[in-house]
């Protein structure tokens, strides 16, 4: 019951389905006096909007969004905040083909099961559509963190085998949104987009990584035992559709290094303490030490193929389904706002929390 | 603030520091009428304990317990169940080497510079002791899901870079507990248990894998969008002391697949419903669908070692800091009972949450 | 920061300014295949809606609503329900008169001085306007309720020093909707109008009182020890705007009685057990006991009257205001189905809550 | 299910049977690096003890606690705090009268169809001992609203039919503590200890009512539209035993007045904003206005007496029950602390909520 409100103390309710009248957000807990940048929320959907490369899905949606509360003058007023996006087209298509039938490693038998029964229309509430909401909370999120110069960027790192060489502290963000992929290393960029335009020739769909960065955060985010930084934004990511695994700083990799080789030695620099390398990702304990913050978030391939696949009825018969419309043959390069939405959506809610962990801050 | 209560309807809060008086654990949510086998709480507890064989630390710890609220005449009264661990060895050690210093990749820095003072006694609250409290709610968890049939087994998989060769389905749980680095594969072992061993004797430490299989979970487990089932496995499971990745299912290999062999195509056999293959991990949409359920867990090599590392203290100033004391080599073997702990907490927490999920169940 | 969900399991998040594009209500956790009845929800506006009657404001809004989520065919999917109602008059009125100024006994100044700035149109987010929200969530409820034959009626009891002389167990609900003052004592009801029409003639207002009963309650409601039936009734009702007093049971008349006065003796009739009395109200420690639960709420009288008063502006300089416009000489008429409301979504929370309460529930 | 935590970012989770080993809470939230004054919270829990006056229940209980969590060199850490009380005379006594019968009035028979079963002894988690967990957690609360100058104190404004005269700004609170009653008008004071002598010598019980007044909040307190400061304030007292009604400011005398009587207007003083009335009893649209706060409590007679009322056992037959042991006539003098700590826990939770308020706050 009732698991459609991430955060705190910076709470982001989401609603909606994919062929319904209309999807949303409710932010609770946005401090008063934020600008509210109206284009900077549009450009932050646009990143993430069907229909925007030969790579993505075809079908058109404008995700045009409104702001129905809790912004007056411009600016936010402490009041829940009410974001709107309407779905334009939801009443063209027809679904008929897959009301009784459940697809392969979708989420149409788990919600029926679950629910007894569904919006079957597009995939309904299991849609990845809802996370354009996600973005809309993001975008304002992000609003915050640029007040206090913290910046987040994400970035497809892999798509199926082809993946960067580039270490973490080599990318260069500027370069991310230069190709359609958003790589930021331009000759990876290439494989990457001719990889998913073979796999799409094909009807199938491949899966991804995503790669994101923080920097500037501050130190003593993330509240343990349990809500450590890193546990919260792995919930966010793994709340993410397609996503399979969430690692962060040394990640899986750092299973084969010894103490001595993985430990983060500390040194002094300008008054400012430092650690020499990161293999912590920038946290340690569960809260934020000040230095960058990575994490890489894996995504599986895309469910809806081309192709013919056995499955069952609602009744238990057998069937066959095939996937029907446009679909992405790989959601890596769309996913890649969503990614910052939830890590900036997570890092506003514990900077909002760590403002009165000690005695000193509140007086 | 107050990040130490873990689920939402089964609800468990945990305190306590390393060399406090004791640490314990609060459960809110439990339904009444439960049999608490205290028997089967301290066998858990003797898992995790400290000083259970030559690859764990040598301190010596019995972890004895009891409960002092919510039970009655053996049995649940759906008041909060309060659990206890007294910290026997609490005034014995001497801290003072490390009470100005920072050691590297702890969370020595991050705590002081959050809260503005420690407690720096073993770690203080940082210290993995407070999962022996996880352990005790865990182990009560275990009892609610014995009622169900649903079965929760962990164990190492991976060692540095010793792996299993084993897939998921040939694992035979019962040979887990019949070595003391718990991996069901005896050769495999055998060369984790030597390798621990000489990384002990060179005074460092080393990371490694644990892997939790789930079976007979009910269907319909999850709460989209947020709170998907591997949502907060994955959660659970980050929060952990030393955690650095979660996956499930196929997991980061999975982004390397096409759809077409990812995906998992349903039959009926008996008019039960299941996927002939289980890339999903038994979770599709962030809801169980009654098969497996298997993730993995990345642990970090532990941070304390036996060798001269470069820090500062709280002035800033360069020094040096060598571990004392007793610790773990490597942290997998005591981690197992853990792991199952927080994913046991975590399935009764979504079968309580999914009593409500549909009318029908309510009248 | 963010108070503006109610409710554990059946969890209500409101939105929206009065003079804002729309307000509206967010449930999360209803569950899936309940019959939503559209008129029922259309007609419990229609009681609480603007220019109803001589004796409520005569400014005129529809309050039509409409469904964007958690719907399909006519049945709830148990993802979030989300309902919004435009505000169609929103650009029309002049607020200049109170932009600056801080209407006494409004929350122009604590709105002002807890965020800064403030949207003054029509008393913005603390305007009762939001209750429109609270009842179209309250409308859901109640349809869940009526499945268990609960049923929950509330009237006013007193308006000014006019009260009703009927005690608890008289009342007859058929009659409360025969008056436009919700009064089911006729000859009460015609005192109570005419004082009204008296007060508004002076341009002056006037509080009263709203009580509740329910009957059918299940027993078992509850989650002690803080979260007492009556106490998060008692909070639901204390956040209706104008609330100044709480009271269930014998209330603040019971605390002059003795014990030997007061208790409400059990015995059994037909294999049910009941009280003799019910001084208690319905509800025991917390919990209901199967008994009618009844209680009062105190409204105090408008704050916008249409005469002179003293304040200060924003800058702290002496000012008079006046109210203008159309606005409620008493509120409590149209207070009755947001009592209500706030009743329903509290009981079917408590009664989603209670589903888990014994192992024996579960299994 | 899991109604025993108390807050939102100063949360107190609290547990313990009246029979059990002991009861305790933990506050999870509490700022780092406040001083804890030991001998104040046991000062807190004495003004609670019973057997402390002729008008009390002549049990006896030290109510020794201790902190086993939280404290470090006499300073909070930040880290959960845990505080226990020994039940040291639990095994004492003979329960067998009430074992299989249900007390009128008391919460035997609701918790014993709500859980199945229930903890008999002493009324097990229904007892008022579990008040004294709240006592400590509302001291520490005490000491953080001493450093920003926040004055609660309460006391005993009505006894039966005997109430004070005494205007609210009249009171003085060091008369408070001067007598056995805790009702600072020394002439009423008199009349009520002679009214509860008198009850208890006849074996009966009556009640009373405790009014509770708060100097020196800060303004912007409170979160709207559920989270009003009093709507947490009335929670928090109905969440204690025994009562039945919570009222503040006007109340439900309120009612009876005219808006142009009600209304406070404001006027500025050496640049401070005021009002010249209290009528709003210092809150405002839900949110402190820094004028004094004040409420009301309603407390029933104490449910246990010694003389025979009719009731049924758990088989539904008929039974007498007469009360046993020691208990308090008048609940109220022993209430006073009881209200005062839920106060300072509620005011100390929405400061550290108010403390991201606006932007301006953050930065």
């Amino acid at each position: 019951m009732s698991g459609n409100t991430f955060g705190v103390n910076f709470k982001v309710t989401v609603f909606g389905e994919s062929h319904g009248e209309m999807i949303g957000m409710v932010i609770d807990g946005c401090p008063a006096g934020l600008d509210i940048d109206l284009d900077f929320i549009q450009s932050e959907l646009d990143r993430r909007k069907p229909g925007q490369s030969k790579i993505t899905t075809q079908r058109k949606e404008d995700d045009h969004f409104k702001i129905v509360s809790g912004v007056f003058e411009g600016k936010t007023t402490g009041t829940p905040i009410t974001g709107l996006i309407e779905n334009k087209d939801q009443q063209s298509r027809d679904y008929s083909h897959i009301q009784d039938k459940f697809r392969p490693s979708h989420a149409d038998y788990t919600y029926d099961q679950k629910y007894g029964h569904r919006d079957y229309r597009g995939g309904g509430r299991s849609s990845a559509r809802e996370t354009a909401a996600r973005v809309m909370a993001g975008a304002i999120a992000k609003m915050i963190l640029k007040k206090m110069n913290v910046e987040i960027f994400a970035y497809v790192s892999k798509v199926g085998k082809i993946e960067m060489s580039q270490k973490i502290h080599e990318v260069n963000p500027q370069l991310i949104e230069t190709n359609i992929v958003r790589c930021p290393e331009e000759k990876i960029a290439k494989k990457m987009i001719a990889h998913i335009e073979e796999i799409k020739s094909n009807g199938d769909t491949i899966g991804g990584v995503v790669t994101c960065q923080i920097k500037n955060c501050p130190i003593g985010l993330g509240e343990p035992v349990f809500d450590k930084l890193h546990a919260d934004l792995g919930k966010g990511m793994l709340s993410i559709n397609a996503v399979k695994g969430f690692e962060y700083g040394s990640g899986f990799q750092g299973v084969e290094l010894k103490g001595s080789e993985h430990n983060d030695e500390f040194f002094s620099q300008d008054g400012v303490i430092q650690t020499k390398t990161n293999h912590s990702g920038g946290i340690q304990g569960g809260i934020s030490n000040g230095m960058d913050i990575y994490f890489n978030v894996a995504f599986k391939p895309v469910a809806t193929i081309m192709k013919s696949q056995a499955s069952v009825d609602t009744e238990g018969q057998q069937v066959n389904v095939v996937g029907k419309g446009r679909h992405d043959p790989c959601v890596v390069p769309r996913a890649v706002p969503i990614v910052e939405a939830m890590a900036a959506i997570t890092l506003v809610d514990f900077y909002l929390r760590n403002k009165t962990s000690q005695m000193g801050d509140l007086l």
